[in-house]
């Protein structure tokens, strides 16, 4: 066990600690775990720095790339209201930058500070000026060629001076005193601990995502699209302004256990079964399903969409069907019974029958961890830099924490998503041992006060220093209550609410379409689920929602406010149906407020708390313009009025007007 | 540096971490520092416990006395509703523990319950049995000779057990998995960081001081009191209900620049100087200044205090008149001039003409620092266990941390009381370095805002885990602008703020007699003060507060409640003169609430909300019972009227009755 604190009982063996650098922000848990940012941004670094005695501080920020030997630094400037010191730099680049404080005791201006009191006061300082001179003198003294000769210039001039006024003043020029400073040593020098910052690509906290079932993309019944099929549905996806196209695995599928329609039994011959029961004869995790193409097809598919602006994101899914070439070739990593036979995949009472889970602590877990390890580099060498990994929290903390970070030294651009719905404090671990982004529960949250209890504790909280949510509407497993009922309004509603919450969000296709049917009362599942079958989507189905997604992420693309998420302000509505919240980028030159209204049934109006105090539009009228109906209302005050009819449009997205 | 986070990128290196022990409770700065509580507490500690998947997990809270080797252990409890774990232990004695937190899967009540499900869910679970069967046989064969045949027979009763449902409700019994557990390994062991807490005497949470300045407790004009004198105020001291006599520093005064009455210039040849003014040919911090009388004296004056079950609490003031001992035998301690004089003491303008600073940072600190802990260790083995230590934020940090912990090794009962008043950083940091009580602003509080503000600060927040304050009404430096133009009940007021907010306050001689005579105008100084000055009191003077004090003590003997600081509720009164709160024992039997006028001079009315849920007298009638004036009062609801006139009586300290 790590002792936090040693006792100290011989001076022998204690340090003379005389500088305290406390509190450090931002910090996550002791510095065990880095916070994360994106890169561009600035991050800003606080402390304490506490010293005995009334010496004149000063402190450094000091940051580098991590695995760089070299510091950066930046001095730090002292805020006498809260007596704490700030600097901040900026994280130019992708990947782990490391941080520190050094602080240590001003020697030079501590005298110059003091001499200049006594002699204010009206006391002798000729003492105190000798001790000035010896100070400069010994500071040139130690001074490499170049500086020598402009300190001894300056000291010249500081002795010629002819009132002891003019001497305190030319001693104490700011850039003098950072001269003598450098070539003194620096007093009572204490340094904090080394933190972390963990830099994510911007696609990590703006980003639209598409989760597409690729094999049914295409138009012929009963047969397996390819990934050209999806390569045709691309433009269509881009102009509904997706920024990310997600695939479910697409690698060969088991055939032992393989589910059958609707998850109802064991296959037939013409069940093409769960693409998540990854490998067959065909190959495993490094494979192509053959139903899919070859890995030209994906090659090509994954070049199609960069050329225009999205990306491809795998799924990671670290299991394997029974019939994997992993489960002959290292019958290790695997879980057996007595009887020889491997465990199913289960979470009693569930089986998961057509998988079998890893045994990732088996007696040659490092091979099995560098293998896993081996499957993400092959895919981010073919083209594909974001992972959403499939059920993480089942896995061991340690994996992911070595996995994310050794993926991320090679390449810090890859992003990964963890699909874990567990408990809160589970969630948070996975975010803190490093995934980019995580799923949460906004899924299933719906009224108001679901809704900002959720946003409250991961968002609006610390939490959002290590935690990046993507808001899904819906996915292959979750077809919510809301949705089942809500009718057409309700998916406008839902996609409102995820794109202009959070910067980051997802629908899983169908969603444009409003499909809705269920498998059964009680469930969530959908309805003869692509998951276990081939399904062909008419795209043009009427009463989709394919405009208005359109519009919505136009909206995200041209206001900076809602492309981030910790700048969320939930605001008061009379109404409790009623959402209203807003954000601003920092220099408050874009403004978004959002008015949803949460019923998909009725109309619903309310009155609406506008922070005209903190918008500068305080004792004025102001004009709000309805990016999605195009719609001016002047505005005045803090309280104004607005009604929605889901029917008509659920939302309100208003740019505020300056 | 220290690293706080390692990179970890080969799987050679890393070790596989698979239970993530987070956010202990408490747990201050990281455990750099440890909390504090006093003697008789229990200690709850609580933590989260977290591993993916869905294994049965178990945590012990593990603690030691600091330096024993041997931990003791209790299982923490799980709390589904937090998600946390908890357990608490007894804190038997003064000194330092250490705790830390022990998790691991729980092995056999993993399978039990994996089975049970099964079972529940109607599926073939005979490998399930099997496992169970194998993991019990290794159990026994792991186990000690007299486990062995208690977990056989109970192993045989399993296999005897007719039906599924018989064998499971006995290998799931308790004591049994208890036993079959104490044979197994842990798989998963983690282990947290070591923690500490410093466990103070009782004293040191509770107790009323008495400042007394020795050398005018006596009756003869222009000459100094004795110990003997001293002593002959004991009894009226303890009638007064006072726990601490706490004596300024009791050495030889210094000669050179003694100061003179009202610190107006250099001493003539009556003048006493300060004695803070430490060391003449006389001795130094081991000495006693003569005009006080002898060791032998002051020995006595203890040993009298302790009979009337009072503490002698001693002044450790730092510093050292130009004539100490310590200036001749060891120059280096001391900050020398060019000319080769020694500085005084000084804080630009400040200039403290009798005393000169010891420089902690020369080359021969070690050798200082021994001597000044010499100085404690002394006057511990003279019968004194509580230190008022002047100005502890002028020296080191780690000076004082060596110190303390030095002392507190060999004598943990000893109390450390610092008197810094400087920024509130700078004095968190002291109490965390191992001070067991502070000096608080409460001096200069006098409105209910500033009251509650510091009280934020101070007392209701995470700071009560390490800072302790003693609240004084006055100092020797302090006669605070209230007490000088509020009269007696001003006294009043404060004596009962200090009495009733802090379970630790203190007086200093002369407040009992409601002396405010300021030297000038907008100073806090006194008149004539004692610091420079013989002085002869009349203990007896008319419109003295002394049956005022003694009842206030009384209450706060005879009330449990008031024996705590952290329990103290701000409660709401209408009237921004008057204060309202309460506070109450754990288990609610003992429940004061105090009300009062901040005003003195003015009769103020207020209606005073009690928390009558809380306190269980919702919707009933209930009295409450003035402590002060033996009145009582029926009370009913939570809004309630009460009238303080500050010239009767300014305050209610009142005991609810149930």
């Amino acid at each position: 066990m790590q002792r936090a604190n040693q006792g100290r009982l011989s001076t022998d063996d204690f340090s003379r600690e005389s500088i305290c650098i406390e509190h450090i922000s931002p910090e996550l848990d002791c510095g065990r775990f880095p916070v994360k940012r994106i890169v561009g941004d600035s991050l800003k670094v606080s402390a304490d720095v506490v010293k005995s005695g009334h010496d004149v501080l000063r402190a450094d920020l000091l940051y580098r790339k991590k695995a760089i030997n070299v510091w950066s630094r930046t001095p730090m400037q002292y805020d006498d209201d809260e007596d704490r010191w700030n600097a901040s730099f900026l994280l130019k680049e992708t990947g782990t930058y490391e941080y520190a404080i050094e602080a240590w005791v001003d020697k030079y201006l501590n005298l110059v500070e003091s001499t200049k009191k006594w002699f204010d006061s009206g006391e002798n300082i000729l003492t105190e000026l000798d001790s000035l001179n010896d100070l400069i003198e010994s500071a040139i003294a130690a001074s490499p060629a170049d500086l020598k000769s402009r300190l001894s210039r300056r000291f010249e001039e500081i002795q010629k001076s002819n009132t002891i006024k003019a001497k305190l003043q030319l001693a104490e020029d700011r850039e003098f005193a950072e001269l003598v400073n450098s070539s003194l040593e620096k007093p009572s020098l204490q340094t904090s601990i080394i933190l972390e910052v963990a830099v994510e690509p911007t696609l990590a906290r703006f980003g639209s995502w598409y989760e597409m079932f690729h094999r049914s993309q295409g138009n012929v019944p009963r047969k397996s699209a390819t990934f050209a099929d999806c390569e045709k549905r691309l433009p269509e996806i881009r102009k509904m302004g997706f920024d990310v196209i997600y695939l479910p695995p697409i690698h060969p599928i088991g055939r032992t256990n393989r589910r059958s329609r609707n998850n109802s039994g064991d296959a037939g011959p013409d069940d093409p079964g769960s693409p998540w029961a990854i490998g067959n004869e065909n190959g495993g995790h490094k494979s192509i399903n053959p139903d899919l193409g070859t890995m030209e097809d994906f090659l090509h598919f994954v070049c199609e969409a960069k050329k225009l602006d999205m990306e491809v994101a795998l799924d990671l899914a670290y299991q394997a069907s029974p019939d994997h070439p992993y489960v002959r070739e290292h019958p290790e990593w695997f879980y057996h019974q007595k009887d020889g036979t491997i465990r199913y995949a289960e979470n009693p009472p569930k089986k998961y029958y057509d998988i079998v889970p890893f045994s990732f602590e088996n007696k040659n877990w490092k091979q099995l961890w560098e293998e896993l390890l081996k499957v993400v580099i092959f895919w981010i060498e073919k083209g594909v830099r974001i992972f959403r990994v499939d059920n993480p929290h089942t896995k061991p903390i340690g994996f992911w924490e070595w996995l994310i970070s050794s993926v991320k030294s090679s390449y810090p651009d890859t992003i990964f998503l963890a699909e874990a719905f567990t408990r809160p404090k589970s969630m948070k671990l996975l975010a803190k041992l490093g995934f980019s982004q995580s799923y949460t529960y906004f899924t299933w949250k719906n009224t108001k006060r679901e809704l900002e209890q959720f946003l409250d504790e991961f968002v609006l909280s610390d939490v959002s220093e290590y935690y990046i949510g993507n808001f899904f509407t819906n996915t292959p497993d979750i077809l919510s209550e809301y949705l089942q009922k809500g009718g057409r309004p309700a998916f406008k509603i839902r996609l409102v609410l995820a794109a202009t919450l959070s910067s980051s969000y997802g629908i899983y296709n169908g969603f444009e379409l409003c499909e809705n049917r269920a498998l059964t009362q009680n469930s969530e599942d959908y309805l003869n689920s692509e998951k276990y079958e081939y399904k062909v989507w008419d795209w043009e189905r009427p009463s989709n929602i394919k405009d208005f997604i359109s519009k919505v992420n136009k909206i995200r693309r041209e206001n900076a406010a809602l492309q981030f998420t910790s700048n969320l302000r939930l605001l008061r509505a009379s109404n409790e149906n009623v959402m209203f919240y807003a954000k601003w980028t920092q220099d408050k030159r874009n403004v978004i407020m959002v008015a949803v209204n949460l019923d998909p049934f009725n109309t619903q109006d309310s009155t609406v708390y506008v922070p005209v105090k903190e918008l500068g539009v305080e004792n004025q009228s102001y004009f709000v313009w309805d990016l999605i109906t195009g719609k001016r209302f002047e505005w005045r005050g803090e309280t104004n009025y607005i009604r929605l009819d889901p029917n008509i449009e659920p939302a309100h997205i208003l740019l505020l007007e300056k």
